[in-house]
């Protein structure tokens, strides 16, 4: 019998998360004067030892033991071997993915929702704000900060508070607050409101609230906590590949090709980056970060300085962007909606180690139902996207006549995003086009920006 | 740091399955008449495969590879050791609990649907059958009949079919079609609806109606499939307790205390059925199968012969019953609203091998909403009530300041029953109180039924 799942023991879970920091070059995030901004700028924002590690070039940094205690909830996450996919699609090409969405909020997030909240703890803070697109990320702060004793606070992007209404039980299951954003409880909220009541929402907009109502604290116990983008969040997340990797070696693999999909890059950047140390170090591997066609940012959009949030509350990071005020299409993929890219990720795709690649949200749902006939797990909408990818490359290694090795990321469950299937059997489901001109407009925003250098690492 | 999760490998997966019937003596099960019923009277309704192991005496059972394939898309389940949940109480108990809930529909459930598939498919039947309460079943069979290339259509009790909209896009995204019972298409729906237009349903009523929907197939090829209280249910559920044994030898544990939860009995019965053999056997170990108090099956009705479905189209059946005309209140809980329980955990109980507990339904969300702020997973209202049980039994221990090493089963998680936990917190959840007299009526049903033998084994 072919095995499926490889496991490692508790025992076995890496010990150190592998920060690219030491081994790409990077513009440094400015002041919205232009000017690098300070680590003290930071300070009413996030834990300074929190600060610390986001700037930090240390190749390895140790994964506290108290971490690692309750990653152990799920982790070390199996790697599957999709041999039912594979028999399905008839390709000569063997397809392994980790299997993310056995964590207690069903995606990667709590990676680094536990070593936030950790953090934030031994730093003395009593609450944290958040915000969330799809859920997962307020659903994954909730349940770390439960386990270390935090007040949780979440804004969650309106269009996916009244879509998926379960994601707020489940973050009150673990003691968690969540209110849908815009909200009148910030000038952040009420600005967007005001300028049009029946804004769906968006990942930019919600970020603006939640680092507000951290800010705004007089007792200032509180901090804002980011679920992507930054590079402690890809550092944390590292340990999807890293066991991976330890995971392949057991049964003597590796990978030709690695797929995960990106919003604001978090769940690639942890599946790929300890692979993209590899191929730094000479070994040939295509990687692809796969990103909804409805909010192109790596694959349409410029490399520019932009604001994290809309209200550009956050330093000015170098990254691709479509532009902060940028309100994405209302995808069901609310992990996808969003506006920019994790810098790290961004000047991967400038030094050429990544390949972007884009996908619609119809394409995306055909892979997911054929991933949910086959290996069993209903995806994420977000899943969905690196799926479709999936499916092409096992395709064309068929074509080609190729044993290729697949190593994909399943990000998360569709539990909760059921009513997307529905609408998708139903035909309900429909793609968004994006034109030129709408991201020309979006452009125009960087024009009195200043330019980040395309920099090359070697 | 203490280890969390115990695994086994794919190749240490239990290769039989443990059969309770070569231990105990059992009641046979009898026609209308009276009579006991013979095999083939069973044909139009299961495959005379399953008929043959549902009788079967061989103590234990080969599990076919094609089923062991599938069921290693997500098992060997996990074997967790409930640390947080140990602290939370400052009990001396150590409290291990096998997680049945990382299955694909999230649930023990499919343990059993993936062999009926599998025989099914053999015995060359293109489409099932089956009733679902609150929804786990009928997603288990869709998932396994998707597996095996099988059709599959399922009768909802259309209470749970009304607050859990998301299985029927779970069955859905399997393939599978799911309707809510009672229905128009079957005799039995439309009597049922007759009687009472605004009747929540009930689990005796969509069991006739699937029966009715496989039988009444002119093609041949239609069978019917019941998710729990027959005997080669139990059976291949016992591959829960076997891992578990499996799994706790390998840390040098054994359990003083066994607690699943009791519907029709399958949870409980997988979990502790490899232990009873134990106890049979000579070893000391306390075994509680825990029932709503709103549905007493085990702790407040009597020992009887009755029906499975609430139209009679079963065998008359040994067990504790409500009565078979007996509409549990609409508890949560779908998967216990059933108004019998399987006659080998009946059995059981008649011998004392077992000692059936019942708790009330607030109780068990209060266990459940702890254990989700403990272990992090948050629990089917089912498992909720198996929770109170171990609370109560680690409160216990620390009274009287014994180290007992309990274990138990996480039936499910509670991702599509969120709803629930809703009204809980908004303070909308409340008890059922069963009276005397409502129990009393109900028994009245049994006075012209033969009456069962109370046999001991030993």
């Amino acid at each position: 019998m072919n095995v499926r799942k490889v496991f490692l023991t508790e025992n076995e879970i890496p010990r150190k998360w592998y920060n690219i920091l030491a081994d790409i070059k990077m513009n440094p995030p400015l002041d919205s004067n232009g000017k690098p901004i300070k680590l003290e700028d930071l300070a009413p924002v996030f834990p300074m030892n929190l600060i610390e590690q986001e700037v930090s070039t240390r190749r390895w940094i140790d994964i506290p033991e108290d971490v690692l205690k309750v990653l152990c909830i799920w982790r070390p996450s199996p790697l599957v071997r999709a041999l039912s996919l594979e028999k399905a699609l008839g390709t000569p090409a063997r397809i392994y993915f980790k299997n993310e969405s056995v964590s207690p909020p069903g995606s990667h997030k709590p990676n680094t929702a536990v070593p936030q909240a950790y953090y934030n703890k031994v730093f003395g803070i009593k609450r944290m704000t958040t915000e969330t697109g799809a859920g997962q990320w307020g659903s994954a702060l909730s349940f770390a900060c439960c386990q270390f004793g935090i007040e949780c606070k979440v804004f969650m992007v309106r269009v996916s508070f009244d879509q998926k209404p379960y994601r707020k039980s489940m973050m009150e299951a673990w003691g968690g607050k969540c209110i849908a954003s815009p909200s009148t409880e910030t000038k952040a909220g009420r600005d967007a409101l005001a300028k049009n009541p029946d804004t769906p929402g968006s990942l930019g907009i919600a970020i603006s609230e939640a680092i507000e109502a951290a800010v705004s604290d007089k007792t200032g116990k509180s901090r804002y906590s980011l679920g992507s983008v930054l590079n402690h969040v890809m550092l944390h997340q590292t340990i999807i590949g890293l066991e991976a990797k330890k995971q392949l070696k057991k049964i003597g693999e590796y990978p030709d090709i690695i797929i995960g999909c990106a919003g604001g890059g978090s769940n690639f950047a942890g599946l790929a980056f300890p692979f993209v140390y590899d191929k730094i170090n000479g070994r040939e591997i295509d990687i692809y970060p796969v990103e909804p066609a409805a909010c192109p940012t790596l694959t349409r959009s410029p490399f520019v300085y932009d604001y994290g949030d809309t209200a550009g509350y956050t330093p000015l990071l170098p990254m691709y962007s479509l532009g902060h005020e940028f309100v994405p299409p209302p995808l069901h993929a609310g992990g996808l909606r969003y506006h920019g890219m994790a810098p790290t990720v961004s000047q991967l795709v400038i030094e050429g180690m990544i390949e972007p690649k884009a996908v619609t949200q119809l394409a995306s749902y055909e892979a997911g139902v054929l991933l949910a006939r086959t290996e069993g797990i209903i995806p994420a909408p977000e899943t969905n996207h690196a799926l479709a990818c999936v499916v092409d490359q096992a395709r064309k290694a068929k074509e080609e006549g190729k044993e290729k090795v697949i190593l994909f990321s399943w990000s998360g469950h569709g539990l909760l995003d059921l009513g997307a299937y529905d609408r998708y059997f139903s035909g309900n489901l429909k793609d968004y086009a994006l034109s030129e001109e709408e991201i020309l407009k979006s452009e125009k925003v960087f024009e009195s920006y200043p330019k980040p250098k395309r920099l090359k690492s070697r």
